[in-house]
């Protein structure tokens, strides 16, 4: 037999466009481009003699722990650190409203594999995270969009989009990926209300929420839900967030740990749901991430990325103004990884990335986080991972590209 | 707002009766109860220091790469040596024919993404594998079964079942969980002869392949199907089979690592579902993984795992013949980790579950791996786990509960 399996069985075929990313991923791998594609942590900052301390006592202390399955909820230590971490962020939750999850991108897929069913809409920002579109789209998901503008979701919007019957929002209120942008606290409070109002749950996305270089923290929607409703008062939470966030921001992205916090009854079925995908997440991970962030070491660990993440974010705007053309602009997040970039409607992004891989430079094009379409002006470029002079290197091979394309098309 | 999720919110309820293993792996950590439930590798061989060795050198060596973000498809040194396994299992792929994943259990859960849409029909061997069941049965699936004998999927009733339509296989060949019984190599031949005239590819579930304490060791489905289907001359399979395995067996659990081996053009479309569902399987533990395992290590390693697991069925099979009442039967699995024993039928064990727990033992009541129903007499006893007093004592107990049904039935 010869024939693809494409042909032979029924595969499903539902559309997959998100192998961009993973396509340009595999760019950064060449040492010859300069690279604002990926969403990697700077590696000189990963803290490798930490996590081997931390791999040794868990493997002299807890071997035969370390390497056996371990419960589907997670490592209860480290689900005891998320409940302490939360109530920093000013929420009260117990034991079983948290789920550790094989990084936040399994987060995406489960809540996708408890609610989603073939056809179901489900609501996004536009432009929103690509990951989750692929997370969701399994699950053969429609979607329903809300523009962003520099104060995140176009909450004054929504409504309309609500009447429409969403299953669930999907939501990044904080340097939101791709934009940048942070949703503020008068829109948050608008937010949960109509989430409450029509009775439409959000999925609060949160992987850079530690990474703010400047302006004051907001409260995280899960937070400002469990106030409104007063339903943090008895220890465990039972609002219309399902909150996600991510060790790989803050500690590593290569031990893929995530997790949920969530009602009670929301957790129990996500727990069921993980058990069919993967059983357990790494029980090794789980007790190295516990044992290398307590004692403070991971709260000393980010003040250190912020520094240098603020940074690079200054080095690349100021790349900006210094090479870019005046009909180039872009968005000044407050904190996480990502600046998104809109060039004149004349110029395809998707086309630009030709010119800029030939100029040995890569970002992502913006249409591919738009659900339903359009953004092929826009870009997102990444600048926490390379070093100032590769920035500024990096912008300026850009410029080249970007000149070269409004001369052609002027 | 008080109402839980499941009345406000439409989540997804189809029937996950599968909670059955997870409430009684919670059992097993009760230091009172012997515990023949759960299908845990013995801990005292779990190889600690090889591992200790192997993190401290790839951290050592390749820390930055091993706490970063990583490839889809896997690492590629670990991706090259299960081609060379696969090899010594007699079929040659290429790396583009390998996808590490979470552990064999995600695998499943890509497969059913891949593959399952609502209501179709998989059809599984009966009894059949809990937790294959639990990842099928989130994507909406239905089963039609084939009953299993000594010599393991009855063939000679397998085409009444494949013309209902099923959407493709399921099959444990080598000491089937739950049963422990091997797919005869005769069998093997008529297995995939019919996958191909009927154009139904074979899932084929191979976790303890390695651990054979007597007999011959069979071809795997895969190898027979290259072989006949003349497409392993490429390099490359191309045929009816996706074959999945894992190193919880082997190595470790806690390190969640499994592979899968198919044609390329499926790999390329389980890797795109695995990007929306984890991004990549920890990238520390597969460096660990590699360097813990190669230079013949786990070959030596599997050989003591045989030799003491060897030694456990045999010390069960002598308590079965000891304390067990002549109306209890049993298998003689030539490897793997578990005995299927059936009691007479005026006996339910899930009812002799309870009255166990109270003699202090736990199995796993065997209705729970039929997925239509049935098989409310036999249960599942896992002997890779305890020592040999313990397995004496457990039995014993065991021996107590049933005698006590046998007489309250008669």
């Amino acid at each position: 037999m010869t024939t693809p399996w494409a042909q032979r069985y029924a595969l499903r075929t539902h559309s997959m466009a998100g192998s961009t990313i993973r396509e340009l991923l595999k760019l950064t791998q060449r040492p010859d481009i300069i690279s604002f594609a990926g969403g990697l942590p700077a590696p000189e900052l990963l803290p490798i003699d930490q996590v081997k301390a931390a791999s040794d006592t868990v493997l002299s202390e807890l071997g035969q722990q370390a390497l056996q399955y371990s419960t589907t909820e997670g490592y209860p230590p480290l689900r005891e650190q998320i409940v302490q971490h939360m109530a920093r962020y000013g929420i009260k939750v117990g034991l079983d409203n948290v789920l550790i999850t094989s990084g936040s991108q399994q987060a995406l897929d489960l809540i996708g594999k408890l609610l989603i069913n073939p056809g179901d809409s489900i609501l996004t920002e536009n432009p929103t995270y690509l990951g989750a579109l692929q997370a969701f789209t399994a699950y053969q998901a429609q979607y329903v969009t809300v523009p962003i503008d520099d104060n995140g979701l176009q909450v004054g919007l929504l409504e309309a989009a609500l009447r429409t019957g969403p299953k669930f929002m999907y939501i990044l209120p904080n340097f939101q990926n791709p934009a940048g942008v942070t949703l503020s606290v008068t829109r948050r409070y608008d937010l949960i209300a109509l989430a409450e109002q029509y009775g439409i749950p959000i999925i609060e996305d949160d992987p850079y929420g530690q990474l703010r270089y400047e302006g004051e923290h907001i409260k995280p929607l899960v937070t400002l839900d469990a106030e409104y409703l007063g339903c943090d008062t008895h220890g465990g939470y039972t609002g219309n967030v399902i909150y996600t966030s991510t060790f790989s921001k803050t500690l590593a992205p290569g031990l893929r740990l995530g997790w949920i916090v969530a009602p009670e009854d929301v957790i129990g079925k996500l727990v069921m749901m993980k058990q069919g995908t993967d059983l357990n997440t790494s029980t090794f991970d789980q007790m190295v991430a516990y044992e290398a962030s307590r004692d403070g070491f991971i709260d000393k660990h980010v003040h250190t990325i912020r520094e240098v993440y603020h940074h690079r974010r200054d080095v690349m705007l100021a790349s900006f103004e210094e090479y870019f053309p005046p009909e180039v602009h872009w968005t000044h997040p407050e904190g996480g990884l990502f600046l998104w970039v809109t060039v004149p409607e004349s110029i395809d992004t998707a086309e630009l990335l030709k010119d800029a891989l030939q100029q040995k430079v890569a970002f992502v094009p913006g249409h591919s986080f738009h659900p339903n379409g359009g953004g092929t002006n826009t870009m997102r470029l990444n600048f926490s991972n390379a070093g100032d002079d590769m920035i500024r290197e990096g912008i300026r091979r850009m410029s080249v590209a970007i000149k070269q394309r409004l001369h052609s098309t002027a």
